[in-house]
């Protein structure tokens, strides 16, 4: 008897397991949290944010509910703040600390169950790499190391291979009188494309990854994924405008990047990359995680390709950057249509990501008004996927632009049209916010520090990071949230509204979100099945939490956002009418009986 | 002691399984063998070839030791003999019989052990095809399984999308009364580009795939894989000649086609035909084999992709057309070329092949001169990886062009140019070379045919057909020619040598072939070390069979070519200066001592 017990223990062990949908890799389990690194904490009174103040601050993120966090570049590099023109992959610049700094990181938020994902940048090197002196001097293998070519060509500018521009504007050619050639650069002369074609260098991008892996880096943001190739063909490419005179080209969206951009085999390339993170993402909690910069406006359909497909595998996700062109222009459509384009494009059993803000764009707050700084983060926080979060837009920081000095910076270097976003974190009321004990700061802080910090946030429940803190443990709690199925229900021009559900959990979210001017939203137009009322679980105005509302009109104030909780036993994922208006990543249920999460449902 | 003894055994077993290579599959092992099937065997009496004919003829290929038959489409089709226009994709042609007939033919074939591979056309239908009927009336989900654009654009010709041309001339746009709109043909009007991009579209094909698959099929040569995509953006394909008048470009060979041919994600929509057929691979026998057409001309970088990388599977290989293009200016120079540069190009631990001929070019020794038939067969058997046959050039078959009326078929239901290479199998001397018992014959047989014909050239030992059979029974007999390596030694004008040797056999083959006029070949001044004299394995001239020659002065016919067999224990592989000579797919070495064949060396 005891024997047929076991069996059956076993049996039905047996049996739970291969029903259980694995549970969320780290990567969807949390948000992520970009630091700039300069911004972030000094912990040395140089004014200016390092490593070692990034691990003083730790807590911070584990307060937050924060598990990932993305540092911007820190790689050693001569041109001062620019950090995507790297001399050395191997090295840390001294403005950050040392490689012993970094390894002292690492194994602190390991120990505190943190992940560490950083930029992977091999597209480009500086002009100061190693390789790059090697190459313009024609020195063994280096020697093809960049794009060289003769500067006189087929093209119509005088003294290039052809007409191609770099994003910056003007001729992506560059003459380098130690070689006597043209070479190739995407971005500006002082970072000239790798020649990733040749295998040498795809071998030296996967020893720097091995560099890091080895060292326990949890994840890669590949950087500039799209201008990885050229074609080799070199023919011109073509004007968006036929009729302008071929000698004035010289701004990037003058032409088509047909040759330069999206090349057939970029993809097997970024491909390979995953593979090399394979090697050591054999165990769930040592998972490696990879992501893609991607751009494409509205060709979405190309960003998509980064996801792979059910076969290959390629980045976990591509960065959706479309969140990053809202601004003053918002409404409950726009919003829907920026969700929507990004489902409905994802290929089937993906992961979406969301990113609100980045070092290259203005603030959330100073895009679209502070009013809707607390209901993008609702939205941010409550559609599936991983959120990602830019340093202080979780306290609703502001783009500061009166004491930056903008002709301090040559544009090369540094691009002082992106200072605002990066003025230092506001950690309390003290002088320079906390972020220092120096006198001067690399950048001023912004005067607004007083009140908006983080000590000051902790402080009041209906704040901004307070907001930010509950939607982080909700998004972490709630099945449906967590996982679910994601419905567009409504949207008008102020109000975006969708419901999160799980298959077997009656439990049910639905979003209503603010994006215009005050109103009243009866959403029982859309059609679907619902109680008469529902009760605010959260709103961006902590007083309303808790109350009732009547589906047939729902108020909102301008910017307010409201998780409603209700329950029903008819999903709408399971109405035909809204089939395509629904969208799941995996499809997992939950047997209350039991208290079972399984797969094959 | 039993027990000890019995462990030690599995023990053993277990070692020597762990450390074989796997065998070669049979797409590796036996050459493949190209049959027109209008013109192999006629078998009731209408003047074409059929499927029941091939199936008569069945022995023939296993008197040429040939496992792998490949048969050109014989799908339904409406245009008489341009197969490639399909009507229906599940159904045969009545001209070669029943799908009875095609059930019984596969069944007795692997009865055999024959394999069959057929022609897999995802890029287009004919006209005539249901589907192109339910798409020009815009018919539910088929009114975008092709490609539709309004005829107007901006195109510099009137009432086309853009200046896009077919691969036979003229704007691969047309007008389609029904549907008002024009359609997109990368070939003829009556072949209408399929919108693979809808993913409808890849699942008909996919289940194109699976009813082929399904009846046993054991491998598809995928057809124009080049052309599945084009660019959505519809822009104009830059000229050739910047300064020819745009309206006058009608020509394939004066644009680039950079947006018709080779766009990114059609590698991985051949992939996704890769994976269904995985499906149906589980056991090694039933492995289902893959190749594409390919046809990128100095672009070898392009045609190399198709072979997937170290972590995709793609085809097993895209058909190596190079040697097609060998003509009168035959030199061992050029030979050394057209190996040389696909071995280079192909990816490490790919597998190579050769075509000599096909149903679209120029039989070869009409190509290059009868008197080269027997070397170049002998340098097709000699190489590493699958030689691909078309019928009748293992006799030295040639071009006919006498009695065939070019004015009899119009251009565009069949291309009379390809006629000469298209007459009957030459079987004996009977009436119609015992092709057929009807008067006539669909196209005229050679008058050649009295002598050279497969019973002719059974009975005599220094015939071309002999001369195959004895070469495709050394390819499967000797380990270095089977799957060994090859190191490219020596060429001039006339003569291109190789040797063939596997590591751990000292037996080897060096191939040295006279493509130029009679001359005398010292390999000495290659640099290897050699003993003085081999032995001639195999000569094209067999009374030269048995005798010794003397490696520094080794005298070849104008056509002759000699397999010498010598020992050595320094195989030339094993060289540094040769190390860019020597190509393997896969390593393996051979124990002598224990007759084992093994993996880690
Ligand atoms: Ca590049
Ligand atoms: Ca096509």
């Amino acid at each position: 008897l005891i024997i047929v017990g076991t069996i059956a223990i076993i049996g039905a062990t047996i049996a739970i397991i291969a029903l259980s949908p694995k549970c969320l890799v780290w990567w969807q389990a949390s948000p992520i949290y970009q630091v700039y690194p300069r911004s972030f904490k000094d912990s040395n009174m140089d004014g200016g944010g390092d490593l070692k103040g990034i691990q003083e601050k730790l807590e911070y993120f584990q307060y937050l509910n924060i598990k990932t966090v993305w540092i911007a570049p820190f790689y050693q590099s001569s041109i001062k703040d620019f950090r995507y023109a790297v001399d050395d992959f191997r090295a840390i610049d001294p403005t950050f600390g040392t490689m012993k700094d970094f390894d002292n990181l690492i194994a602190v938020m390991h120990d505190k169950g943190l992940k560490l994902v950083m930029d992977l940048i091999p597209n480009h090197t500086s002009d100061k790499h190693n390789w790059f002196q090697l190459s313009r001097n024609r020195t063994g293998k280096y020697t093809d190391y960049y794009i060289w070519h003769n500067c006189t060509g087929g093209g119509t500018e005088a003294a290039t291979p052809n007409n191609w521009v770099s994003f910056y504007g003007n001729s992506s050619w560059q003459y380098d009188d130690i070689r006597k050639q043209c070479y190739f650069h995407q971005f500006l002369k002082e970072q000239p494309d790798l020649n990733i074609r040749n295998p040498d260098v795809q071998a030296e991008i996967k020893e720097i990854m091995n560099f890091w892996l080895a060292k326990g880096v949890d994840g890669f943001r590949v950087d500039a994924a799209k201008f990885l190739l050229e074609a080799e063909h070199l023919r011109n490419e073509p004007q968006v405008n036929t009729s302008q005179n071929a000698d004035t080209v010289t701004s990037y969206s003058e032409l088509f990047h047909d040759y330069t951009t999206t090349q057939v085999g970029m993809h097997d390339i970024v491909r390979s990359f995953r593979q090399t993170m394979n090697e050591y993402s054999r165990e769930a909690d040592k998972y490696r995680f990879m992501s893609v910069e991607s751009s494409d406006g509205k060709a979405i359909e190309k960003t998509m390709m980064y996801y792979g497909n059910s076969f290959i595998e390629e980045a976990n996700f591509p960065y959706n950057v479309y969140l990053l062109d809202l601004n003053k222009e918002l409404s409950g459509n726009i919003i829907f249509d920026t969700v929507n384009s990004w489902m409905r494009a994802m290929p089937k059993g993906k992961w979406p990501n969301w990113v609100v803000g980045s070092p290259s764009n203005p603030r959330i707050a100073s895009r679209v008004g502070k009013e809707y700084t607390n209901v993008i983060n609702m939205l941010l926080l409550t559609l599936p996927g991983t959120p990602v979060t830019y340093y202080g837009e979780e306290l609703g920081m502001t783009d500061y632009t009166t004491k930056i000095n903008q002709s301090e910076h040559n544009f090369g270097v540094h691009d002082p049209s992106e200072d605002p976003e990066k003025t230092p974190m506001q950690w309390d009321a003290n002088p320079n916010a906390g972020f220092t004990t120096a006198n001067e700061t690399w950048l001023p802080v912004n005067e607004d520090y007083t009140t908006i910090n983080v000590e000051n946030q902790k402080a009041h429940p209906n704040s901004t990071l307070n907001l930010y803190r509950e939607l982080s443990l909700l998004r972490q709690n709630e099945l449906p949230i967590h996982r679910g199925w994601i419905c567009l229900i409504y949207n008008d021009k102020d109000v975006f509204a969708y419901v999160r559900e799980f298959d077997g959990l009656d439990t049910t979210f639905m979003m209503l979100l603010n994006f215009g001017n005050a109103s009243r939203t009866n959403v029982q137009v859309a059609g679907i099945e619902l109680p008469g009322q529902a009760q605010i679980r959260l709103s961006t105005n902590f007083n309303n939490n808790g109350k009732s509302v009547d589906f047939g009109s729902i108020p909102t104030e301008k910017g307010e956002g409201l998780v409603l909780e209700y329950k029903t036993n008819k999903p709408v994922h399971t109405k035909d009418n809204f089939k395509n208006n629904c969208y799941v990543s995996e499809k997992a249920c939950y047997l209350m009986a039991l208290n079972l999460l399984y797969k094959n449902c």
